[in-house]
């Protein structure tokens, strides 16, 4: 007969502080890459739109958070319903997750508000892909239905694990995804190819240079991004603990390897390393890693951070040559490095790092498909549901601003700001504005 | 008889690993916030001023710390003197802190760290009040003194819980205050007033634009303020527990909600919600669910945060309509705000997440009258002191600068520095200076 | 005969989420150094040639983890061989750590990231001394050289501790070097030195003001760096305890004295304290404090940091006098400020803080000389060294970029890119560019 103590311990979990811990200061690093992304994306556009981008961002993560902690949060982590969705009243205002004594390991409402987070980041990547043109107060209804109609959905399917009996990408497909390749990175940048063709092209796309105007403002984006990213990645672990370790080096050392091969394209290709694309390659590895940081060793995390150095460094052009005003290369960087990632578990994943091996581990094409599948799926699902809600909008509300007030620009014309006031006179009369 | 050893447990708090490790990451927190303040106001100034700013909040923090490590802290943590003080030579240098034998769950010195923290934060934020005409000199003796005068009392009154003997507010009036509605917000609003009101208003003032000379810098100091508003908030949890994790989301949809509703408020009254509006709108919310984050259910965090959003978004044009000059809003947001913060927990304290209810859940009047009664003395004490302080200042060494060094520019003639030197020639001969 | 459980508990440490915890978080902030580090000098230098000093630290980061993680970790942390290098293949690819059985209380792989991180710091600090004229190729061979000649040994003396036989100044000379004195700063800073002095002075050097472009950029990078600081000091301690606790105290007082002092000397010498001085003063504390930070009271970190702001304020004008041009300082504040936290160890360390007494504290002049003594030889075998490398890399590949190159910038000729568009204009038809 079991000790009554013993028998305690062995049916429900202790917290544990040290989890907690982490899992609190990981929820806080992912809440500033909400920041980091809006000055990364902010630096990229012109110096016209860097306040509406910025908009665009943080108001992405209000809506969101809003909306997930009425019905989102229920939708993607409530009891599931056929492998594809959540029960979506069980977790109204959080209210259930108020009793500590239904916590385990770490309080439920920190697992909720971290992988709100997860969402709200996936919303915000989205407003890259149509920077510049886009009706601040359409962007946030569609940011409240994205969150239900796609981002819910798919999280459920990949992150629910419920006993074998959740979201059917994990518990049925048994697809490895350790913090979203598919939820956040392939489903943003399909979504945000969507809502470029739905938008359509830019003025001056393709003609006029539209570069940075101000490098060093995304420089500062990349750097929150990357702190913020072990945050992601490493507290996906949902404790302090080896695995955490294991995926915080692989996160690492996936940046640094996409920054090297990033710029190394560029030196061969262009003849030089640009400090956007250094900052493009640590954003393009980290991608990559994303779903992978769990799954490889850290000389598998140095392949996949290099591929996709090398391939999203050449994916970024394609806007060009098919004709899509990606703005900001959500989708060749988002889509294609979630895809990267995604697969090349099934290729490189290691039994040193989780349950099975890859093919190039000698554990056969059984994950290969797998992983395969659930990007297409996640692809497949976001690009549609997107593409008709944003067409919706456009033709009811209106997505895209008056072409007028795209050549003014938008921060003047939307927000009634300028970004920068750099001129040292004291007051407006006769001074030269920026 | 006790086990002797279950004895030692019971009489001693053993050291928690989890919790220390989370005051840690909340204390480094706290730290980001006095830059990121230093940037949130940096950006509002005009281009004139912007080091002058980020000197008062960098130089407050070092005068701060200083004096609380030799007196500060013993005023507002020593063992209570009839509710309304320290014993002020009992941690002088944090001496009696070093043994480790005196620490119980987490250390004493990172709970001094912390607490000196807040205190640092609070002195900044009366900077934004006097903006742009104040002596650097005469800021930092403001500083040591109001450490004393002001801060380390109300921090007594309403931190200093010691068995039902200490602080008057905490410990004899029951007064309900998470991480500093009181101390840190009313507190620095009040001193902002007073302060400006001494001071008097700025050349130009309701007549000059005086427009923010760098939004994104201003965004970037709201992005890392959110981030240290974790630490600040969850980590007056004092433990990496089911309490912190409730005050983190409820951390999270405040900044949310006043983000939303500030901008509401912008777009049905001037037609355009403006980042400044969405950064102020985030502050704001975060400054009234400061005292409330422990005490209200995630439901209520959104109202409190939508409560301030939409009433601070008024409270920052009162100063045009009064004439105080209260530079970047001091008053119309921390003021404002704290009060909102503080009173809101008399109506929507919850059992559910705290120990009384208050008056929309059932519990009567009885909290609400001693949460307003805090509010109060804060407010009459703080200002008062403040004012008496500063004009006492302001007649023997001086707290303003000459009219002629005002229209100068404040960088120029204290700091003899210019922020920027955009323009490409690399020596100064012929060359434009911004 | 003891308990077997017990005997376990014993014989081998158990995993602590708590200490787990707080090395994840620390490792993350040392990772914002690394930006931090290329804003602090990024605004520093000159508006063409911001970007390439920005990218010099990245670049930094990416190369040096990947030769950490092939040999760099194994050459510093590897089974000692004669108290001078530890067993170069022992950890290639991190493999030996990628088995959770041989974690202690944290898991190998968090520690090998962290002391990687603390590499990469050192290497980017070198780049401050020879800013706006080198080769970015060229500094990445520089990198992945130095890291294995010069990092890992020097890292492997002082960190290596293996029960008495391990790295020589620690197991054998008994030196203190509680986060790196020595092997950072010291290290990058006569590093610094030796390369400014094989590179040359910029063309204009002592003549053109060569005024910091972007002083709030400066500040955001000192920001970052004080924040990340805590975890770099209070990381140090690998546990989340009463060490951390104090370590944490120390690193924020000393930056404080810093500040206060460097300011204070600039006000008396110059009439003005800047915040250009304001910034390095909190820099120089935290410079100081790294080694001592383990050791002194907060009362000793209060000294060694207002020591620091006041050498280090007189030793930044020791390049002009010298003729030496160490772009951004490194020496002047890392090698002075190394020196000054290194030996102060000799004269404040308490046995309140740490295992002996200092000169001043009664301990004798025993624990000064080693101190000296590690820190000369720390000097004198880095000096010698970076010197060599950086000679035989001027004369083969070329280390220094061409005089026209310099003068157009180097952004523009190495990079391709301006790190400023700030005119409103939607296209560069016609349009003034910065």
């Amino acid at each position: 007969m079991l000790n009554p103590v013993l028998e305690i311990t062995l049916t429900h979990v202790q917290p544990d502080s040290g989890s907690t811990a982490w899992l609190l200061a990981a929820s806080a690093l992912v809440l500033l890459m909400v920041p980091g992304l809006a000055f990364f994306y902010g630096g990229m556009v012109r110096v016209t739109s860097v306040l509406n981008m910025m908009m665009m961002v943080f108001g992405a993560l209000a809506v969101f958070m809003i909306v997930w902690v009425l019905i989102g949060y229920s939708l993607a982590f409530g009891t599931d319903h056929g492998g594809v969705i959540g029960d979506p009243t069980q977790y109204f205002g959080f209210q259930k997750l108020l009793d500590p004594a239904n916590d385990g390991a770490y309080p439920g409402l920190i697992f909720a508000a971290f992988q709100g987070l997860f969402g709200a980041i996936t919303v915000g990547l989205i407003a890259g892909a149509i920077a510049d043109r886009t009706k601040f107060g359409t962007w946030l209804i569609f940011t409240a239905l994205w969150t239900v109609l796609v981002y819910a959905p798919v999280a459920h399917w990949i992150f629910a694990s419920q006993n074998g009996h959740g979201g059917w990408l994990v518990d049925h497909l048994h697809v490895l995804d350790f913090a979203g390749g598919t939820a956040v990175e392939i489903n943003s940048g399909a979504a945000g190819l969507a809502a470029a063709l739905v938008l359509g092209k830019r003025i001056g796309f393709g003609r006029d240079p539209m570069k940075p105007h101000n490098l060093t403002l995304t420089m500062i984006g990349a750097g929150l991004l990357w702190f913020g990213w072990f945050g992601f990645n490493s507290g996906s672990a949902l404790a302090a603990n080896h695995t955490a370790a294991l995926v915080f080096v692989n996160t690492l050392l996936a940046g640094c390897a996409g920054l090297l091969v990033w710029c190394l394209v560029e030196r061969v290709r262009d003849g030089h390393a640009t400090s956007f694309g250094a900052a493009s390659g640590v954003v393009a590895g980290l991608v990559a890693i994303t779903p992978s940081c769990g799954a490889v060793t850290p000389f598998g995390a140095l392949v996949v951070g290099g591929l996709a150095g090398a391939i999203c460094a050449v994916a970024v052009g394609l806007k060009f040559k098919f004709g899509y005003d990606d703005s900001l290369d959500v989708v060749g960087v988002h889509l294609v490095g979630g895809l990267i990632g995604t697969i090349a578990i099934g290729l490189l994943a290691s039994t040193r790092a989780t349950s099975v091996n890859g093919l190039f581990y000698g554990g056969g094409a059984d994950q290969l498909w797998r992983q395969a599948l659930a990007a297409l799926v996640t692809f497949v699902f976001s690009f549609a549901v997107t593409a008709a809600l944003a067409w919706i909008l456009d033709r009811t509300v209106g997505f895209r601003i008056h072409e007028d007030h795209e050549a003014s620009g938008v921060d003047l014309v939307i927000h009634a700001e300028a970004a920068y006031e750099l001129h040292m006179s004291t007051s407006s009369r006769g001074a030269p504005r920026l």
